[in-house]
């Protein structure tokens, strides 16, 4: 935690003591200082206290911004200042990247309390915000049904259903982005809702589902420059590779990300990520792993 | 925290400090005294210590078993505490009974990944064994899909499907229960499971759907003796009353708790108890007054 008093002697070049020296040599050294402020509201609001946060925001400081609450500007959450470290270490081949993922469950309303859903968890997605963050992209992440926890230095949007989501990329300007990542699974069809509640007590029940519209088209639409990686869960192994190219072929997804449906909820599991020149990279491992890889081939797809 | 040490002299009748004189005062007092051992499992294996862990418990000490972890005997979690600090200051009006708690959302799978489930968080189910404990009876609570935090002092069994706990019901004697809270949301209608996955692109899609089998008739059936509360979601206020009223006349239900659909996935809300003479009881409230005003109207029923 970096205090009022460190913060100004930091500003004015006092060196006192063993942390400001240490400090005062990094910087004239030319070595990245991250400063990570906690004091007491005021004393943030101290009008030369703020100044000086401004000054060493001017010299090249990396500062994580405190948690502000009624009285407090409490220090950043463990969490985040690990993700801005890794941002800061790690080589930054996403720097010039502005992410959208899309990941979770969608859950389409069948009537007023049932929903269709499916076992998707969100780890993905969030894997992949988390990830291409510490690599130096700008990152939004949009997060349908899911119990991950999700990160407070990422901009988080949640939506439920197929047309929560639509409306969302009709109502935002999506070209800011330049890179979609749709990892979410989401509902091919979508139920005629039924107004109130489906009664109890019948013998049986038949519902009736129309096609969803495609997210992935939508995104095309009005952003036909974009680059589209998608997600396309298969339940053989033997035809998935087959079945994957061919959806490589008719849709316009740069690069597609295969996986079977043992992946569904789970922690550990195995992808095939296919390119335009049907390039196929088979990767094992925890989400963050396939995380890298598949942020990786976006790097590699984006280069001449 | 209670040390080996503490707990040694405890046992032993030393008193050369604040907190064993303190203790050697109110055990001759007569006042009901909580231990919380933590310290090193090796010393909690000391087989002086563990004797003496054994004799306070013979004297009627209250002892919180700590958590042990490979070389520690943690001090159990401060939620587990504040539960059996409740539980022994509070009435012990449930001290006799043996409550099953039903609770949480049915999943009905649909095909290898998609699923139909409701929007009950499963708070209720939750709500109502944390205050079924603390008024001293014994629970188990049987959870469907839920986020919920389960609390580590209670008992608790996962479900999936309306066939996940029939089969459980079957398996289980469940006649070591004698009243049987069913707050979970379950399905009504069972989908046609489709072998696989339904493939995408189709123009339509239909589900077929079966009527579920009771859970309440199958507990009824295996344990006729048994007491049970009952759920109901209804639509429109102005028929709910007529609706839960004839449901409790047609079922083998004892006492059915009534609520609109408003109440789904809300941390506050508005409840009809409906005892079998049919009283009526209205209650609004957060879950946890909900799960007081439920428990009252089961001791009250309980008596001649």
């Amino acid at each position: 935690p970096c205090t009022g008093n460190t913060l100004s002697k930091i500003a004015l070049g006092v060196c006192d003591n063993a942390v400001t020296a240490c400090i005062i040599t990094a910087e004239g050294a030319g070595i990245p200082i991250m400063v990570v402020p906690a004091m007491h509201l005021a004393m943030y609001k101290n009008p030369a206290v703020a100044e000086h946060l401004r000054l060493l925001k001017k010299r090249g400081f990396y500062v994580i911004e405190p948690r502000v609450t009624e009285t407090k500007a409490k220090i950043a959450e463990r969490e985040e200042i690990v993700a801005h470290v890794l941002r800061l270490l790690r080589e930054q081949d996403l720097t010039h990247k502005r992410i959208l993922v899309i990941g979770g469950a969608s859950a389409e309303a069948v009537d007023e309390i049932r929903v269709l859903t499916n076992r998707s968890t969100g780890k993905m997605g969030v894997a992949l915000a988390k990830t291409a963050f510490e690599r130096g992209a700008e990152v939004e992440l949009w997060l349908g049904w899911s119990k991950e926890k999700t990160p407070a230095y990422i901009k988080v949007k949640r939506f439920e259903s197929v047309t929560d989501l639509l409306e969302m990329i009709k109502d935002v300007d999506i070209k800011r982005f330049d890179t979609f990542i749709v990892c979410a699974a989401l509902a091919n069809y979508i139920p005629r809702k039924y107004g109130g509640k489906i009664p109890s007590g019948k013998k049986s029940l038949t519902i009736e589902f129309e096609e969803a519209p495609s997210v992935i088209a939508a995104i095309k639409q009005k952003h036909p420059d974009a680059m589209v990686v998608a997600f396309k869960a298969e339940e053989k192994k033997n035809t998935l590779l087959e079945k994957a190219t061919s959806f490589l072929k008719h849709n316009e997804v740069d690069i597609l990300v295969a996986n079977t449906l043992s992946s569904f909820g789970a922690d550990e599991s195995e992808i095939w990520i296919i390119d335009k020149e049907q390039r196929v990279h088979h990767v094992k491992g925890r989400k963050e792993e396939l995380a890298e890889s598949i942020l990786s081939t976006i790097t590699a797809e984006g280069k001449p």
